[in-house]
């Protein structure tokens, strides 16, 4: 249990420095300075810097099913699932030192001596099953088809992110992402009103029963305990 | 001249390196083996191997504003003038060896120690400049504002860049970019056909009368006559 703490605290630690300097400018010995414990220690978890910059992608990825299948399970409509989603995603890509590390490291991943798992491929899937529950309950426009939809939609929520990152370190990622919403929805609904769906997945949000906690949060708590 | 011819061919072997190893998977003796030229010489031209990542990322930021004035100056409907340069520079991305150097150095900037320009900005004010003619000229949907529907344009864009690089070196870009000018169009045109559009915009490129002449074309023939 409390090497699971220790291997945790680690990999925190190393995202933070991943995040902040990317994978070559970040060393053991920065991870043990920040961390407080010995290089020695760090082997000991995470057998090179390799081998720990590929757990904290694979920690990145593995934020993602828990967080699709919440969304998948509130009976909405399948557009608002998609939407709400979406945006729960951009905040962890905001607020979350693991996934906005393991995105960078990503970036990177050509300078990197380990095999990374392949990004984009899922999310299409994801959203190409939502697309296709939106077909079935009536909600997609005629002449949508959910496959090369789901592609552009992946494309360009990714797209907003490498903008927002270059330009404003994600601060205004939720703002960008209501207007591409509001230009995307106007295309894929069949009685197109993207005012109202984003502003009942709003709502949604800030109401008590659906009260959300970010992965963030968790993140700060684990690190607390540790 | 001749020393022009030199620079140019340097930089050509330097992007093609970049491209294929990133930047700190070359070295100016990689550099120095491709092009046969000593590293005395390459050090002539470039100061540094951040210099010389400089030029290529610069050299891919000077491609485009001749590249946007000649579509620009077509006299055809502003949101054929967007598609149609957007296929261009697509191209562009997939071709020319420089444009996607400078597109990966970009992606690892932080690990290059020179302040390299900030993409997306320009293509903005590009984007919102020739939305904002469409607007004029009637072309666009009354509940499209220029300015957020241009960021959304130029995310959806990059990112299909990275996705498509990610998961197939590009090479069905111009097939995603169909697909997403289809669903992008269709919240963008004032009468939503985005199939005509299109089909104008590709039966345009290969009419005689408006041959484009790609850079990636030219690039091979700087690199014939050095």
């Amino acid at each position: 249990m409390r090497a699971n703490l220790t291997r945790r605290a680690l990999l925190e630690t190393a995202a933070q420095l991943f995040d902040e300097r990317g994978y070559a400018g970040t060393s053991i010995s920065d991870i043990s300075a920040l961390s407080g414990r010995t290089s020695g220690a760090i082997y000991f978890h995470y057998a090179s810097k390799e081998k720990l910059a590929l757990a904290v992608v694979e920690e990145h990825f593995a934020s993602w099913p828990r967080m699709i299948e919440r969304h998948r399970s509130t009976g909405r409509p399948a557009l608002e699932k998609l939407v709400a989603l979406s945006f729960t995603v951009a905040r962890a890509f905001r607020d979350d030192v693991v996934v906005r590390a393991g995105s960078r490291l990503w970036m990177e991943r050509k300078a990197i001596a380990a095999p990374l798992p392949t990004p984009f491929v899922d999310w299409i899937e994801v959203v190409t099953e939502l697309l296709a529950e939106a077909r079935a309950n009536g909600e997609l426009a005629a002449g949508v088809d959910p496959v090369p939809a789901a592609h552009s939609v992946v494309c360009a929520f990714f797209g907003l992110h490498t903008v927002s990152d270059a330009l404003d370190g994600r601060e205004h990622i939720e703002q960008h992402l209501h207007n591409l919403w509001r230009l995307l929805l106007t295309a894929l609904q069949v009685h197109p009103d993207p005012a109202a769906l984003l502003d009942r997945v709003h709502a949604a949000r800030t109401s008590p029963s659906t009260t959300e906690r970010p992965s963030a949060d968790q993140a700060v708590l684990t690190r607390a305990e540790a």
